[in-house]
């Protein structure tokens, strides 16, 4: 129970300094308190889905009701049903990240409720990040060669590439049949390959076809693969292709010295993005986009509405973000981000990556010890990718074991882990990511899945 | 000065529950001094553009820094920079709601930093719901009539329709000779009339185009104007256009029985939105979307990777929001909308924008009493649309008048007020729906436009 104050019906103003005063500090005490308890919650929701339907009125409440009996909602009939996104047992898809000054910026830019001036390109997430940039590379061709030429534009990226790619690409309406997510191989740990690319390219214009576009990965959702962004790089540059970079995830890593080397050839970018909310203390929502030429992101989403007209905007003394991004209004994202770096600064950023980059190297080393488990991936950041092996070596038993596997690790509630399919093969992915991961947790999680899997061999 | 405590350096862990109770207690409080000193700040910003970049480091300290000299930048450095949106004073173009609900919901939000299971589909913006309709109503028809026909597809909306419409036919790729911003008369209103509707569609077919989406608004932009959705509706029903309503400003108003009237032939849309974060005590961003046919949206913005596969979504026992909107992942918005409806009630929110209304009444009321000014549109909401008349009757004297008077009383600091454009004459917006505006504000700020009026006339 981490909310037990008793509350009485408050009649609570719009806003006044004093009522936001002191139920502001009664939420922080709250969820304070729900951070002293985090690992008591089950890591993944243990409800069935629809639950919460059943416990909520159909409608609004026409007098208002107490904090405190919101809170204890919140308690009982919330939190039972949400994944713990924060536990130090997340081992997830990839984490996301709150941190102390993250939540100080989100309070910030809430508490004072404006609109940010911004500071760079600051996006949501990275599906906004890669829609905009495929959004002015259309535009960008279609003015060379003509609007009805839309049907013949290709884009390329790896059968490793993010979905949000393939989500963009339908909402811009690059045809279904011209999206070529090329096969990566296990022997190339799962990168894009140059050669694969441009045999890809020159067969798209053998056919009548116009490349156009370039979506490479530096960490991949399924195994942090990173593509040779040099290599690929030289490729593009013999054709006019808009080259994006998504670093969702690995960007954040590259603070580091020992792993920028994994962005050589970003300056054949036209695009880059990361996501401060992944790796980089940042609370959701905030991701980086960094654009070569903003002109062609500008010529593609401007509007010029009179209600929005000012001197400065007029002008151009300033920048206008709205032409940017897709929305109008925008959070003062930036404002969490700057006091992430200002208040923790490059070295903390560096060690806290590092040090979950060594928990992950710890976990893979259990892993290699055991030798009923096989490392399916190279380890490049921190995430260890890996399976059971089957006793019989039947492969189509071996994605059931490990299937159930995961199923049995995260059901506990004590660990929530994700899978990938690799090369055919059903994948268990372990991330460490979170905040509060410490060894003990790395070590815990790994007992936990020595003993389910002995459990789970000793029933087949 | 809202920040005066003197802080010391601070060992500022990544997460931790003491630490962020600490450091979170003393956001409460700076937060809670810049509502009790709101008043004192000039309401837009007084810099020039540009001013910060000399004021901040070019990269982030290696070292981090404590609580206290970020909030004292913040308060000497950003500040300064910034528009009050939650000022009272603040009567430009609709302003954005904070209220005490909101903050503590976006607290906790921000807190636990979950994404969220969401209820209902909730949005950023206006700009993404109508950019994630259109993109379903466009896969719909061309699902019929073939995919290389989007050159042929036409879209309608008024010219007083947002630019956000402009924006989403851009990203989609509607070709812009295809977009029909219907022109509208001050006789009417300004509201979309249903006859040159009718008009343009029949128009568009005969020249062999093929109709397919309508923008109406209830509460436009420039003057709160009302589409007529009845009439529209039943012209609509004669073709196969999807129906879409932007209700983000007024829609909050129709929570009053005695507004209610304004969504009559609601019914036959396909989608509708309202932006609670405009009108509707709920901080930003959060955009409300009903769609009739959740399937069309499915169907336009679903990938279905791997990694992301659960027996839950495999099994439909959830909705998957992210095929319903853009980002993969989404911020917990619903607990915010959820705390405002609990902590205010419906009673409480009905009152809140009946207090706007009456007060944009008074305003109109006193600009009414003053022959020097027109009020040029007739006051629907809480919005004013006024100006001063020319002493000589010269329109193009008008115009720079009236936006000398807005530069004036804006650049006194002491309110906020935006423009527009409505049938070529540059007109006045005042627009009550900040929540800590009160009659004394509303006075206050008559008072000043009556006296920037008479140094302005006098001075001509």
């Amino acid at each position: 129970m981490f909310y037990s104050e008793n509350g009485n019906g408050l009649n609570l103003m719009a806003m006044d300094a004093e009522q936001l005063r002191e139920n502001a500090h009664k939420m922080v005490d709250v969820i304070a308190e729900y951070y002293k308890n985090i690992e008591s919650f089950p890591v993944l929701s243990q409800v069935e889905p629809g639950y919460l339907q059943k416990l909520i009125p159909d409608s609004a409440p026409v007098q208002p009701e107490s904090l405190h009996t919101v809170l204890l909602d919140v308690e009982t009939k919330i939190l039972p049903g949400v994944t713990h996104w924060q536990s130090p047992n997340f081992f997830a898809y990839f984490p996301i990240n709150g941190s102390i000054a993250g939540f100080l910026g989100e309070m910030l830019s809430a508490g004072i409720n404006m609109m940010g001036p911004g500071g760079g390109v600051i996006q949501g997430t990275a599906s906004e990040a890669v829609l905009v940039v495929l959004v002015a590379a259309r535009d960008r061709i279609l003015r060379e060669i003509g609007k009805d030429a839309l049907g013949k534009l290709v884009v390329y990226g790896s059968d490793q590439t993010h979905s949000c790619f393939q989500k963009a690409c339908q909402i811009v309406g690059i045809h279904p049949q011209n999206l070529r997510l090329l096969r990566t191989e296990n022997y190339n740990e799962y990168a894009l390959s140059p050669e694969s690319l441009d045999d890809a390219i020159s067969h798209d214009i053998a056919s009548g076809l116009i490349p156009f576009f370039l979506c490479a990965t530096v960490g991949t959702t399924s195994s942090t693969a990173v593509d040779p962004l040099h290599a690929l790089g030289k490729i593009i540059k013999r054709y006019r292709i808009w080259f994006h970079v998504d670093a969702a995830y690995a960007g954040s890593a590259c603070i580091c010295p020992e792993y920028r080397h994994h962005l050589n050839g970003i300056e054949e970018a036209d695009s880059f993005n990361m996501n401060c909310h992944k790796w980089f203390l940042t609370n959701f929502d905030c991701s980086a986009l960094w654009i070569k030429d903003r002109n062609t992101l500008i010529q593609s989403l401007s509007t010029n509405p009179e209600y929005l007209k000012n001197k400065a905007s007029q002008g151009r003394t300033v920048i206008d973000y709205k032409d940017w991004e897709i929305p109008l209004g925008r959070r003062f994202r930036s404002l969490k981000l700057w006091m992430v770096l200002r208040l923790y600064g490059v070295e903390n950023l560096q060690s806290y990556i590092r040090n979950h980059i060594k928990l992950a190297q710890q976990f893979e080393d259990l892993v290699a010890q055991d030798t009923r488990f096989e490392i399916v991936a190279t380890r490049t950041f921190s995430l260890v990718c890996f399976r059971l092996l089957p006793p019989n070596k039947n492969e189509e038993y071996a994605n059931k074991l490990n299937s159930d596997l995961l199923d049995a690790v995260n059901s506990s509630g004590k660990i929530f882990i994700s899978h990938t399919v690799l090369s055919g093969n059903y994948i268990l992915r372990f991330v460490v990511g979170a905040p509060l991961t410490e060894e003990r947790h790395i070590v815990a999680a790994w007992k936990l899945f020595q003993e389910a899997s002995s459990s789970l061999l000793e029933n087949s």
